[in-house]
């Protein structure tokens, strides 16, 4: 896709406007951060109608560069990269393992990944991920044209609540991938778009996730066991994957629950997902609500 | 919550309009079905700004009451009718097993279910259920607030792939509960929205799914583990469920794979699904299409 942008912030200017656009990066520190504001309704857009334009806006703060309305859903692979499937002594999966996270997950970058009450005594762990950002609807698209419906990439956390994930007690009869890993802010992602006229090939990307300043999964995307093109073909058989669209393409390992022992999230732990020539989703903060349920409390 | 309308179908009219309204039924099957006219953008508001109008119109074919863009997105409950736990030999679930469908999956009343190539040879089946449509955002919502939340309830059908869904050579490490019950036409709904005030208690509805004139399922909402107040509440832990959302409460049994010996679907085959004070979401016929995958046709 031919977009009119190459990296797509959005952020609230310091005149409280929320506005998208390409940032311009500061000489050096003490210069702030200003950005060209992109014009328009669509920023998927390849006919030049939504394109840059001659303002540029002094930014306030980096949100998510796509807000919870601009994406349709989330679609997420389990179990996606050979190494760590075999580390763990697994067999590798014949097709892709599929689950959802709703939309509501979606939370700014440096804005604090909430552990709701129900599963604060639960295991939450981090997952850093490529994301696939599809820009026009797709459907029964074979793998080699699978990349022409990818408008761009970007880092993503899968944050998941492990034991309401996997203990039976809690998942029921088999493993829960969908409503453990679906609360809202469970879904940063960002800082940036970058089109993928910017990534000819996605496979020679490194994705580094740091916790509290420790490196704890670092591996180049070509590790993955069904690639970019693979998953947005296998995905759009009888299934039309729309416009915005985000595929989170699965982590590598170093979880939290991998290592020995396990290291979960507690208040005040950050996180960082860095992916080469993408960049941070910096500082998310893991907080802890004491609102919550009301009355009913489910799990105590 | 008190909407501005009781029953509410979506339909073309004769005049090739796509509107909204009440249904007039008609008083013998020689009359043409009419219908109050909705006027305004909002179906779930409660302050009279959308209404019905005074214009009649008449309807030439009922669509699904929720479009594809009326719908956030579909939360469902597998395992939730506790004879057919039961039956089946199954420890009741401590908690209920969520898992969601895309909005792409919603099909028109009449409409058929596109089962499509990557799973022709498999075991597609029917799940006859109740659906909930939330009316306003609910997020920590006690149990005993729950209903306040709902605008209205329709009927549905989780058609889902069993085979790619259960069988570990297709699913992988763990049943798919996502992707193979996700296709495009994969969640008719309908015919009509009921609103919540026309049904003060849904434990007393009671379901039916006719597939090809023999009754299969037949069952009392009475019978489910986790009722409707308990699900909204169960749900919102943590979570925004949006306004429009659709909760489909789970299935009873008689399903297509729980007979002796299985019965899935075929092409043509014709599947109805009857809730009491709803009416039939009607005539959905499986459809094989030989389209599909167009170069990688990724299970056989």
């Amino acid at each position: 896709m031919s977009l009119t942008w190459k990296r797509l912030i959005r952020f609230e200017a310091v005149d409280g406007r929320i506005l998208r656009g390409e940032p311009l990066l500061p000489k050096n520190k003490e210069i702030d951060l200003g950005s060209k504001v992109l014009v328009g309704d669509d920023i998927y857009d390849v006919t030049g109608k939504t394109k840059l334009s001659a303002e540029t806006a002094l930014v306030k703060k980096i949100l998510s560069p796509l807000a919870q309305s601009d994406v349709p859903i989330l679609r997420c692979v389990g179990l996606n990269y050979a190494k760590h499937i075999k580390e763990s002594g697994r067999k590798p999966p014949t097709f892709p393992f599929i689950f959802f996270k709703p939309t509501t997950t979606i939370q700014d970058h440096g804005e604090p990944v909430v552990n709701p009450k129900i599963a604060q005594n639960d295991q939450a762990d981090y997952e850093g991920e490529l994301c696939i950002v599809i820009g026009k609807d797709a459907k029964d698209v074979p793998v080699e044209e699978a990349l022409n419906y990818v408008a761009a990439y970007t880092a993503g956390n899968d944050v998941s609540s492990r034991k309401l994930q996997r203990d039976p007690a809690y998942a029921g009869v088999v493993p829960q991938w969908g409503f453990f890993k679906g609360f809202n802010t469970f879904a940063p992602v960002g800082p940036v778009l970058v089109a993928a006229s910017e990534i000819a090939d996605p496979s020679q990307l490194q994705l580094k996730t740091i916790i509290d300043g420790e490196v704890r999964q670092e591996e180049g995307v070509s590790d993955l066991l069904f690639d970019c093109k693979y998953l947005i073909s296998y995905l759009s058989q009888g299934t039309t994957l729309q416009k915005g669209s985000v595929i989170m393409t699965g982590t590598p390992g170093g979880v939290g629950i991998g290592l020995t022992p396990p290291k979960y999230l507690v208040p005040g732990t950050q996180m960082d997902v860095f992916i080469s020539k993408i960049g941070t989703l910096r500082k998310q903060r893991c907080l802890c609500l004491n609102a919550g349920h009301a009355s009913n409390q489910i799990i105590p």
